[in-house]
């Protein structure tokens, strides 16, 4: 049996794996039709309306919620696991400040490993335990950079408090308002986790070699920094930006964008066929947060765009589209805003690696061979 | 159209991706049947016995020889392009000496991206030239932490001579005789390319979020990290050592591994029904070397656990069978083996990088949902 074909045996090549089922997993559903997605048995909207996000990690490791003493337990483990070791320190101090906050993240977390011990456990106990440790460490990784190459000091981690009260107060310096913190949580809810997208599934492909956490997560972060996957919030806002810098307006904007086939940023879905529900919850934050911020201008543009879209291409928005306005609303940089999405999906992509190796099998799929074949070697000189 | 599906729907998962064909490519072509394996062209024994590794990584990113010019002005880019960034230099000095090697080599590329500037050029030449500055400094990173933790000074790379010669150089801090340049040209040349592995699909992956190469290589080396992968020939060389230790004999050994349903590494290959033909072109290198170095028993072990193998379970060798006996007789440690393949390999891996970005579709197949659905909320105290 071959690895690559002939053309004329072998036709069909799936571009882009679109259709192909590569795995069964508990970890999410997604109803592209109507517009559901589901956490592990929990709709979206439930566990907006009810969750915290360190609920959330607990249910995309065990597939259940928490009892008190679990999730009080899993809070106090990321508490006490935020903190990074001096080499990692020592990298983001040392490194370029005009650096690529993603690049840096990647280059992070791949360095966490050096300073954990290589465990040949296979315990699922062990796994999450590690899973626990990266996700606890990534926003103060991410601040930590912020700060640095903006000349300020880095805030050591509290020992208390949520993930979300954690990332602004270590980004800003300031402890956030009991709001500020409430959207930080319900933003990283909603990015989590999201069915066999590229970087969970690169994640899942590292895993099936049986390669340890730390380079599946470092190669999910690759695979999110994509402008087609995560680096798209950040295109968005940047959208959003021109129009205000140039006094466009941004129906016209966009029109023109669509005239000369140019792509608008935070539209469409290979999946989802219908409004992202991500998009609907993310919406109605966006409003009220940039009424109080006073950022209404750009809230009126995203929807004037969203109209837009609609009536000239039939496209409705996606996750991106709102969260760029609501990062932004919330002060924080648009370069960071895949680090947002990263810090948040960390928890999906080791939920999919615990669950990858508990049931695993390499991942080799194949390539169609269209080159020549048993070309004659010619020596250098007469080539 | 949903994305996960329902079980009795869509029944059919395709675990691995086993059979499913990802994409097309000009890299390379294995029959596994006959143990054929060509690179754009070109026979593996063609150019095992034409070419020199440099030419290999031009035929991979150009899929064509290269003429004298052409070579030489690659040749001088990857001498020029040796040396690693400062911060890289002090990650190698900063970390701990126990960390893994592989592990070093991920961060230690992923961090090379902070000192590029980030080209928004797509032209070829672009690509290339990363494909370049990336696959020259494998080689001094691997050989930097190697003398680092042995408590050496780190060797400079010299600005002449070949990837080969450097890499033994920097290695042993002694410039290597041109039977040991020569071997170590056929292992680089050898593990260079292999159609759509682990590794190469997990780089093709990530490449297709439009996220730059170092994202995509250093997701790679995480995949090649892996046991069930690239480690493999560290545990072929880990068990003759144990052979070795025991005083063990070695087809008694094997058959007791074969009895206890354990796993003997270097043997089988999903692809290769027949003896990979690299594995045929180590095993003359490895009889020769062993020889010549006085590991005379260390291949006759490997002759005997061969034969075993075919007459118990007629199952051939793979390529990390003999390589892990190679290395060990030119008096390289074991955990670098895999870091070696990878040094190799990141021509391949560059190669279908700029094959990807050149006709991309981003990779996004679905999962089966398995879980529950529309649970209902329980407040954590009713849990």
């Amino acid at each position: 049996m071959a690895e690559e074909f002939d053309t004329d045996k072998y036709p069909h090549i799936n571009q882009g794996l679109a259709g192909i089922v590569a795995f069964s997993t508990t970890k999410s559903f997604i109803d592209g039709q109507k517009g559901e997605l589901i956490y592990a048995g929990y709709t979206i909207e439930t566990l907006a309306e009810n969750a915290s996000f360190e609920e959330v990690c607990f249910l995309l490791w065990n597939d259940r919620l928490p009892n008190q003493q679990e999730l009080d337990d899993l809070t106090r483990k990321l508490q006490q696991s935020r903190s990074l070791p001096e080499p990692v320190l020592n990298y983001i101090r040392d490194t370029s400040d005009t650096a690529e906050p993603m690049s840096v993240l990647r280059t992070a977390v791949s360095m966490l490993a050096d300073s954990h011990e290589v465990d040949t456990d296979k315990a699922k106990v062990f796994r999450i335990n590690k899973a626990i440790s990266i996700t606890a460490k990534m926003p103060t990784i991410i601040a930590a950079f912020d700060r640095i190459r903006n000349g300020k000091d880095i805030i050591e981690p509290l020992d208390s408090k949520s993930t979300a009260f954690n990332f602004l107060y270590m980004l800003n310096g300031e402890e956030p308002g009991e709001q500020a913190e409430k959207t930080m949580d319900l933003c990283l809810i909603l990015h989590a986790e999201h069915g066999m997208n590229a970087s969970t599934f690169t994640g899942r492909a590292i895993c099936s070699t049986e390669a340890d956490m730390f380079s599946a997560v470092t190669g999910s972060i690759g695979a999110l920094k994509g402008p087609l996957h995560g680096g798209a919030n950040q295109a968005v806002m940047n959208m959003l930006l021109e129009i205000e810098d140039k006094g466009d307006d941004p129906v016209e904007y966009i029109k023109e964008r669509l005239a000369g086939k140019e792509k608008v940023m935070g539209f469409g879905h290979r999946v989802y066929k219908t409004m992202d529900p991500r998009a609907r919850l993310l919406r109605k934050e966006s409003k009220r947060l940039s009424k109080e911020t006073g950022h209404e201008e750009l809230y009126n543009w995203s929807e004037a765009i969203l109209e837009t879209m609609k009536s000239e291409k039939d496209i409705d928005p996606n996750v991106d589209f709102f969260s760029a306005t609501v990062y932004y609303s919330m002060g924080i940089k648009p370069d960071l805003y895949t680090c947002i999405f990263a810090a948040s999906r960390v928890s999906g992509w080791t939920g999919h690696y615990i669950e990858q190796a508990e049931n695993n099998r390499l991942v080799r799929p194949r390539a169609l061979y269209t080159g020549e074949k048993n070309l004659d070697w010619v020596p250098v000189e007469d080539r």
